[in-house]
């Protein structure tokens, strides 16, 4: 049976609440005035108290992977050591990046799928804690892993003291609880497309004071993507360039919608989902691709099995306005993904689920109809403490 | 008497139009589907018609200064010799962008308020052509000059016929006649929140295949503004990063708004408003910033008068609901600048310069109630070819 509207389950954008989705369409205003100054004061304010910091978070007009960019060539000198600690595509991008402004990278693989443990992390930097930096995941999107952030950055701050944190947190800050401060996560990185309910357009950095002292001798070449510039910039409440002011107008108004929820909720409402989505698709004979001890609590992959034409399976998907991601890189057409982030409630990724199922019995594959949809459910009531307690079944 | 809603006229953003702001209240789409595809197709397809391009033009979701800085480090290497020739603050940034990237800059400072002429130029050049860029302005937002675009890039191509043309055209593309590859300009830059009629979010780069070929070798590092990887990304209707979709939902229809006005017709309303800017306000007893015969079709800039308080000024014109631009650099407390560009028309400008009247006799200035807004209609008429030829005065 076709929605009518689309049922966007990529891992971002996502899907907008209305009140954001009608701020895209205010009309422009002055960038150099107090409303915009206004505006710019409450979404960092915001922004601050779920990335738990207390320093200043700059708002760059880019896509996340520019905001990645703004981390490195802020913080970094042609030469330094770096260790990028890869868990995925995003992860080797970070370095990729790295490497094309001439920082020495040496790399940690780990096999996708799998989270880097604190165990990978402490073996290299026993062997060598000579780095600049160390560049973290915390959620990685290709893979559908999440890190144990808090135990890595533990590990970097034991064994590499003077060593730099940077963080590619875009697809999971705002969904999961994070303490940048108390971590010591110098740089964590986000975009407005993903947990934060906003159109693509702008990046976030949650810059340490160690991170600002770095950009005092980082001599990688930077202009557009200058923070010093923006924190300038920021104390009269302005951007040094024109930013994407429709993407502030709607982080403005979801950041208002994020505060009224709250944090907690948000969180529990993103596990629950998370859970959600895990149990559909392996009651419908799914294997999940990532470790199920480090499952990322924003978006799920899982692999094809071999006799599901990934193209058939899709286009069955989408003739029902259910709108998932393929894979990555190396998995592309092996594998395919869930987003659960932003605005996602339980009965949406019920409905994902119940379209999956019409999807594969529609390419005659035996499932039982029914079991995706109920899995999905009592696994997301579980995971919010609301599992119904009679004849819950097994 | 206070205006309902705010005339925005500032040079960017600029108001848009009611279906160009609704179109960036938009639901979110897949950024990797058809129908983001045919949307990337039918803005570029439209920019090349105004660019006068047959060429690639890619779409970066930053800033025009982010497009500045692209057109740069993905045709230069650090070291090579880069002419700058700057007529205000944008030509000034787009060298020290070429700086920062470890380019050799020579500049031309010519006076604020002058254009580049091709003299300028010539001299320039016949004293040493050994530069592998130019870096020209073809309209400078800080101080209301055009330069003559056509003719300095005819003396570069007759007297430095290997040196690429990198030209910032942020400000005035769009809304000018410009013919790309006609006048051999290798890099064309604009951004989306300027004559376009969009938010600010995005930015534009007409490429030609010298400026490709050139990137071939080009050293200065990139990634996130690496133009290559977004023609390789378009060739499947995508973008090799998650763009500003609603600045996108905007161009799409404020490009269908542009085709069907015509581009002939956005010249004349564009030659119209800045002929009618400039006498309301010369009528008002202003001195215009910039030579005459090089005056800006978007955007006017004027002296303020010795005794005339810049503050004062700006907060009886604000608290009627004008917002124009004040001084750049150091022009900053000395001029304001009036822009005229995108969805402008006439009414608009006469309704402007009538607010400035009001601002200045309710400061007790001495000037003649509706001498500035006859001359505005006036000379605005008489620019589209349709002046009154009864009773129209002197």
């Amino acid at each position: 049976m076709n929605r009518f509207e689309t049922n966007l389950r990529i891992p971002g954008p996502t899907s907008l609440p209305s009140a954001v989705r009608e701020a895209g369409s205010r009309q422009m205003i002055n960038h150099r005035g107090p409303e915009f100054a206004g505006m710019l004061e409450r979404v960092i304010s915001g922004l601050q108290g779920f990335y738990g910091t207390t320093n200043d978070i700059v708002l760059l007009t880019c896509a996340g992977s520019g905001g990645l960019e703004a981390a490195i060539v802020n913080t970094l000198s042609p030469g330094d050591r770096v260790l990028g600690v890869s868990i995925g595509a995003f992860g080797d991008r970070f370095a990729k990046i790295a490497r094309v402004y001439g920082a020495d990278v040496s790399k940690i693989d780990i096999e996708w799928g799998r989270a880097a443990e604190p165990d990978d992390l402490r073996r290299a930097l026993e062997a060598d804690n000579g780095y600049k930096a160390i560049l973290l995941t915390l959620n990685e999107t290709s893979t559908g892993v999440m890190n144990p952030i808090r135990e890595l950055a533990e590990v970097a701050r034991e064994l590499a003291p003077d060593a730099l944190i940077l963080m590619d947190g875009v697809s999971a800050l705002g969904a999961i609880p994070f303490e940048q401060d108390a971590w010591g996560i110098d740089i964590a990185v986000s975009g407005s497309q993903k947990s934060w309910m906003a159109a693509p357009g702008m990046a976030f950095l949650g810059v340490s004071e160690r991170a600002w002292a770095a950009g005092t001798t980082a001599r990688m070449p930077r202009f557009y993507l200058d923070i010093a510039e923006h924190r300038t910039a920021a104390t009269t409440g302005q951007t040094p360039f024109t930013p994407a002011l429709t993407v502030l107008f709607q982080l403005d108004v979801a950041m208002g919608l994020m505060l009224a929820e709250g944090a907690d909720a948000i969180y529990a409402r993103h596990a629950a989902c998370a859970a959600a989505t895990r149990a559909g698709l392996a009651a419908l004979g799914f294997s999940l691709f990532a470790d199920p001890a480090r499952a990322s609590g924003t978006v799920t992959c899982a692999w094809l099995p071999e006799d599901l034409d990934w193209k058939a399976f899709n286009t069955e998907m989408k003739r029902r306005k259910l709108v998932v991601a393929g894979g990555q890189g190396k998995l592309t057409g092996k594998v395919f993904r869930i987003g659960h982030l932003g605005t996602v409630t339980l009965d949406e990724i019920v409905a994902c689920i119940g379209v999956i199922e019409e999807s594969l019995l529609a390419l005659g594959r035996e499932i039982t109809p029914g079991a995706g949809v109920a899995a999905a459910q009592r696994a997301g009531l579980e995971a919010i403490g609301a599992a119904p307690r009679v004849g819950a079944g097994a």
